[in-house]
């Protein structure tokens, strides 16, 4: 076996080593059932008790009580930013959106195609350096929901504060920092997250649904894309993405080993730590491009002086086993992820790695 | 390791052993990498090349040229029972289908909900025993396309002839046999099939368009379910199910290591002979459900004497290592899946432990 990189790609991204290990010594005899769980059927008791047990440490881990319903879904993000507005704004409905970068944008876009949007808050003006405040939202009293995003991949941005929307149903996408840190989900009427960041491999959802939601969907969608049937169904309407649900449900008993999201948040806040530190030791070298009030812990986007040092800093970070640097191809620059099995050495020796290169170069 | 049972599943379902091992040793270092395929991001290298290899192997183990696109998505065929009408049912258009089962019968219900259908026959009132010929099917010659299923996963039926649908586009549900024998996938404008039943496991979709559907999309549908967004991207528009393609990759690749279609299809008509001798040799006993000129090489369903019978056959069966016997619940009896993976000493086990079932009871 070579030398395991720090993977720091924003997604899909590295897993917990001791979840992979496990996955591997049991891929070919699942328990001693003479086969490998991707062979079981999503109907056998086998899996039956891997689906169970996904659900139920998602709501403990989360802090989530039985008003809310798990489900495990397809398509990614994507998807779900066209099948909220098909579910939730029929005749006269408004979504309402907080644009914070390109996933929230695409959100609103897909939204607007189906449905009546309003936009709540932008900080496009400003490139997304920023997160609005409370004070700048703009939530009609009478919108059908609220959704933000609480963490932008690409703009290195995230929430540091819950919005309080009133009345209004609020709706996270938090694909990318979703169990990162102790965060009171129970502001929520609806999250939802694309595993392949915190939670697990590429090719499952994880769409979670308080009752008030799954009561204002509406009639005459598509059976597929209407969220109750997945919520009567408890995601076995259809073959689940079996495979996917059972690495989520031991990502989940990771969390839970490591000390919960206390721990990992505590883990969370050394890592972004480690790298900002460069960052403000070195501000005229390393240049932050979201504003401090902002930045986000999971994604940490800086530039250097110029287009060329970048592309030295890149290359001579993967000769060292620092892998996944370059920033979204839409805006360049450099992107560190940090993800939750990403280990605190590996922030803590790219640190290092970014203090000798600003010396060398 | 426990011994390797023999697994009936209809779906997900067996693996090739050999892919199963290949996965398991590489899953910690994926070819140097220093870390697994599953935390690759889906635009880095390892990745690209798993992806465009799989494309091409699809087209070579079917025999499809260039002017066949090739998508892996997610929602499994379901969620195309939904697309098919969003992109090609607008205004004036008219879906035509032929009912021939549980799937086929969703397939036309989700179409009626979105656009306008036809029913071009129907083997319902024969409690889907037979598929239809083609002298009964009464297609409309305006009909936007035709939709059928070629193999009935619940009820044990299989098309033994391709349909001539005339100047109408056929598209085929083919998720429980594709790739099961030579066939002349040219006849199909569209094709799609779920993995886990020959292709893989749970959780990716193989989507098969010709240029003339791409041409066909219709305006004005989200951007996540139009499949020229899928198209243009070369389904890297959002992240794919990374891990079940580089599983899917593998699988054809071990297609092509057995000798492609003929040869599977050689191994699986010994397969189904095994299982249907012993009916045929046994009417009274083994009641097989469909007609014998459209029974499925796939799916292989009959009736015992008594349930109580059923029961006992399902559980000494298991207790000799041939697991996933059972019948769909909305049926009951006995449904042998043989799908490519399920090895010919399997069926042949199968069918000397009916015989001796039969004369002990």
């Amino acid at each position: 076996m070579g030398n395991r990189v720090f993977n720091f790609n924003a997604g899909p991204c590295t897993l917990p080593l001791d979840v992979l290990k496990t996955v591997q010594a049991e891929f070919l005899d699942y328990k001693g059932t003479g086969m490998s769980i991707i062979e079981s059927s999503h109907r056998a008791a086998e899996y039956d008790a891997v689906h169970t047990q996904c659900v139920a440490l998602v709501k403990e881990v989360m802090g989530l009580d039985d008003s809310y319903t798990v489900l495990f879904l397809t398509g990614g993000a994507s998807t779900q930013f066209a099948m909220i507005p098909m579910n939730f704004l029929g005749e006269g409905k408004v979504g309402a959106y907080v644009d914070t970068g390109t996933w929230a944008s695409k959100a609103f876009k897909e939204a607007s195609i189906i449905g009546k949007t309003v936009m709540a808050a932008s900080s496009k003006d400003a490139a997304y350096k920023f997160i609005p405040k409370q004070a700048d939202l703009k939530i009609p009293a009478d919108a059908t929901y609220l959704h933000i995003t609480t963490n932008n991949t690409i703009k290195g941005t995230q929430y540091h504060y819950i919005p309080n929307p009133g009345s209004v149903p609020m709706i996270g996408d938090m694909s990318s920092d979703i169990c990162s840190r102790t965060f009171d989900f129970r502001k929520f009427d609806m999250i939802y997250a694309g595993a392949q960041k915190n939670l697990g491999p590429a090719g499952v959802t994880l769409v979670i649904l308080k009752q008030n939601m799954l009561d204002m969907c509406r009639d005459g969608n598509p059976v597929i894309f209407d969220y109750r049937t997945h919520a009567k169904e408890n995601s076995l309407y259809n073959t689940p993405p079996c495979f996917a649900i059972y690495i989520m449900k031991l990502v989940f008993e990771w969390m839970k080993s490591q000390g919960g999201l206390p721990a990992i948040e505590e883990v969370n806040r050394k890592k972004k730590d480690a790298i900002y530190n460069m960052v403000d030791k070195y501000p005229d070298y390393y240049k932050g491009t979201a504003e401090k009030d902002s930045r986000s812990w999971m994604n940490l986007t800086f530039r250097l002086p110029s287009e060329d040092l970048e592309k030295k800093f890149i290359s001579e970070a993967k000769a060292k086993g620092f892998i996944g640097l370059k920033g979204h191809r839409s805006v360049g620059g450099i992107r560190v992820s940090l993800y939750n099995a990403l280990p605190l050495e590996g922030a803590q020796k790219l640190a290092q790695f970014m203090e000798d290169f600003k010396k060398a170069n």
